[in-house]
């Protein structure tokens, strides 16, 4: 049996109840892995000798009768630009790799770890987090499971295609402008970006301070309700998660959506869809008899200032490095970053100014409504290696362009869950239900009525 | 009697007493207003129909028996960006004076009035804020009262000389990185720049959002401390003040400096300065007794860090009227903020990036020292008209560096009285007293110190 394949939740229950032991859990998944990852090339770094120890552990605990955790020998993966101790961290640059080793783990990974969780392993990404393709020059493209021409989006490309692959059911990545969501959405699975400032990214390499979230990945909304609440907190080493947050209420997931009012929004999130992303967000608006129609104002300037904040921001943080080793960073990435760098300053001033005014304007919505309907992607995943797409009749770039639907929401902080709508013959694509500040349990109660309901799922690539 | 060369404390008594009337008292002032502007030019406009009714109706409230308020009949002027109702908020600025007029008065405005103050008129400044000598293209140059050829500094040299020529008892005026410093310490009066957020700037016309201050100028200490208190309270009309104030301790002002650690901040803010600054803060040191020196951290790269956001943040908001009426700048200000408009994004990020470092470095010192004593200005009055002055040795100009001492400590918002030394035939120069943030008590008792000593004082200039 594979256990690697399992939900999290199942894969514990397994193996707290002595069914099965968390080191054949593990060596199940690794082999997994090792299988798969040449035709998929999400793993950059198989952490085999921690993760037999971490194993290990969690079987000493049972055997001790101890409480191994709730994630007790469930197998997870991190973007690897998260500390990982004893590897440096990549954030998917070349130029990282001769860093020095990370001396501790990243937050959330001390946190999977105290939950019995063990680490198999780190994953690929767009370089320094900026891009929708995990397309690197470095570490290669990350294939998508579902078709391996395909790309399997990015930048949290290698936490999407590791899931949808079933190497394992849980894998955190990172969330700027849609990091989480673009990649949830082509490789069809679940994935949860949470309100700015819910997840400490202590130990996270960062890109954009104002923007940068961290968030998990799954194949099922208990898994991701119950990684993210396990995953919540205040950590005063974020200073952005440093504050007294509102009282993660961990949904009753099966409390079902009486009384939500759900609105789909128009505008902006529909003029430019492909008919593909259009006819996933009428399925599950339907699926939640949802009538409503809201316009979020000015989204699509909301999407030029998050564009503006994260090239000034990034540029800023790289600047050193694109002096001294411009030539070592993927070229891609390279001339976004020094473009950014040298923005006039007015601009970025003026982003920011506007991000006040639309985060009042949004935040007014929510008297009206309590769940926003609208796609995560224009359309469904292109190949690999191709630079343009076609999206409302205009030819664009696919890397910066793929997230053109999750930067409006991403630029205010707000919740959102990414649900998978699978098709018979053709590839996944995501739908974003999006929520009010700190109602992460809005977003995953939605989730789990469409999961319910069979309108949405994440079934494993084969 | 020339009621209006009294100090407020004085003039209040004597009108809540009856003694005198608020009508004379306003009278006499707006007369010798009118015969002294000519020679100072601080005054843009007199408020005489204003003032006569805001008088006529202290003297009803008096002859009702109902209280006229603490500052009962105290003549007061303001900067000429705070918004006075029917006035256009000039600014400083030719632009401003098309505007429409300000249809209610600022916070600070309506505060005064409610507390029996009356406005007889607006005040001279450096276009929209941006220098340090009240040098103004549009409305000429405010004069030093002590020394006419002289400049009064700035940019709220109207409001410093108004108070220095006796005109008015108080006067309002804005400090973003040495606006009420520089102006109190060459023309020889007392001035307060409080904690960033602790007075409501509604209602001010803006220039650098992070860094803007509003604050009083006075003669005593005791009239500075009595219109701080009038005026200080959060205001949700002000963003920065919206916030939950430390409770504002209104100092015992005898209550003397028992058990405060004073510390002479060395370093960047000696090596520069001519002997006369160094000897007015030594002066001030002897007389607390202290003997301890202390240094700011990297405070020059503070002060070029504030010029980087002022230039930024000053540029973004005048983009608009720098395209389109570039003509109708003071060439002295428009130059500066067309650069900074321009300049690389990734400066304004990593000035502000420091900022928060530098903030933490010095939050530090005061651990173990409670006030901090350092020049105001690096030299006396310049010439008016005279473009460069030589400091430490170097050439540079005046216009901007006048405030080489006093942007440091407004660019992390910390609390400051000017104390004014003066000497026997030669111009005035101030010491700047600066605390933790919210301690502006503590700056107004060494204040007062220095004052009952005899080592500060701001005699009328004649």
């Amino acid at each position: 049996m594979n256990y690697a394949s399992h939900n999290a939740v199942d894969t514990a229950r397994s193996v707290r109840s002595g069914q099965t032991s968390a080191a054949d859990v593990v060596r199940a998944a690794i082999t997994q892995i090792e299988m798969g990852n040449d035709k998929i090339n999400c793993f950059t770094q198989i952490t085999r000798d921690r993760a037999l120890a971490e194993a290990a552990a969690v079987d000493q605990r049972i055997a001790a009768g101890q409480d191994p955790g709730p994630l007790a020998g469930v197998p997870y993966a991190v973007k690897n630009l998260f500390d990982v101790q004893g590897l440096p961290t990549l954030a998917g640059s070349k130029i990282n790799a001769s860093e020095p080793p990370a001396v501790t783990d990243a937050m959330l990974v001390r946190k999977l770890r105290a939950a019995g969780a063990v680490l198999v392993g780190t994953l690929n990404m767009d370089e320094y987090a900026y891009g929708f393709t995990t397309e690197n020059s470095h570490y290669g493209a990350t294939a998508n499971p579902h078709d391996t021409r395909l790309i399997a989006g990015g930048s949290s490309g290698g936490s999407a295609a590791a899931v949808a692959a079933g190497m394992v059911p849980i894998t955190l990545g990172s969330d700027t402008n849609g990091s989480i969501r673009v990649p949830s959405s082509l490789s069809g699975i679940f994935g949860l970006k949470p309100t700015y400032g819910r997840l400490s990214r202590a130990g996270a390499f960062p890109f954009v301070g104002s923007l940068d979230h961290v968030g998990p990945f799954a194949r099922t909304v208990e898994d991701l309700a119950l990684v993210y609440d396990l995953l919540q907190g205040p950590d005063p080493e974020d200073p952005a998660c440093r504050q007294r947050q509102p009282e993660p209420s961990i949904p009753n997931l099966n409390a079902g959506i009486y009384g939500l009012r759900v609105a789909v929004a128009g505008d902006y999130f529909e003029n430019d869809a492909e008919p593909e992303a259009i006819e996933a967000v009428s399925m599950v608006a339907r699926t939640l008899g949802s009538t409503c129609r809201i316009t979020l104002p000015e989204a699509a300037r909301a999407r030029a200032a998050a564009f503006i904040i994260t090239a000034s921001e990034g540029g800023n943080l790289h600047l050193g490095r694109l002096k001294q080793q411009g030539a070592d960073f993927d070229p891609k990435t390279r001339d976004r970053l020094l473009a950014g760098a040298l923005l006039p300053v007015a601009w970025y001033i003026q982003a920011q100014r506007f991000r006040r005014w639309y985060y009042m304007q949004v935040m007014a919505l929510f008297q009206d409504v309590d769940v926003i309907l609208l796609p995560a992607t224009p359309r469904s995943a292109t190949p690999i290696g191709q630079e343009t797409m076609v999206v409302g009749g205009k030819e664009m770039l696919i890397r910066p362009n793929m997230g053109m639907y999750t930067q409006p929401i991403s630029f205010i902080g707000l919740p959102v869950v990414v649900v998978p709508v699978h098709r018979t013959g053709r590839m996944p694509i995501g739908v974003q239900i999006v929520a009010a500040p700190w109602r992460e349990e809005i977003c995953l109660r939605v989730a789990r009525v469409l999961e319910t309901a069979g309108v949405v799922s994440a079934p494993i690539a084969h």
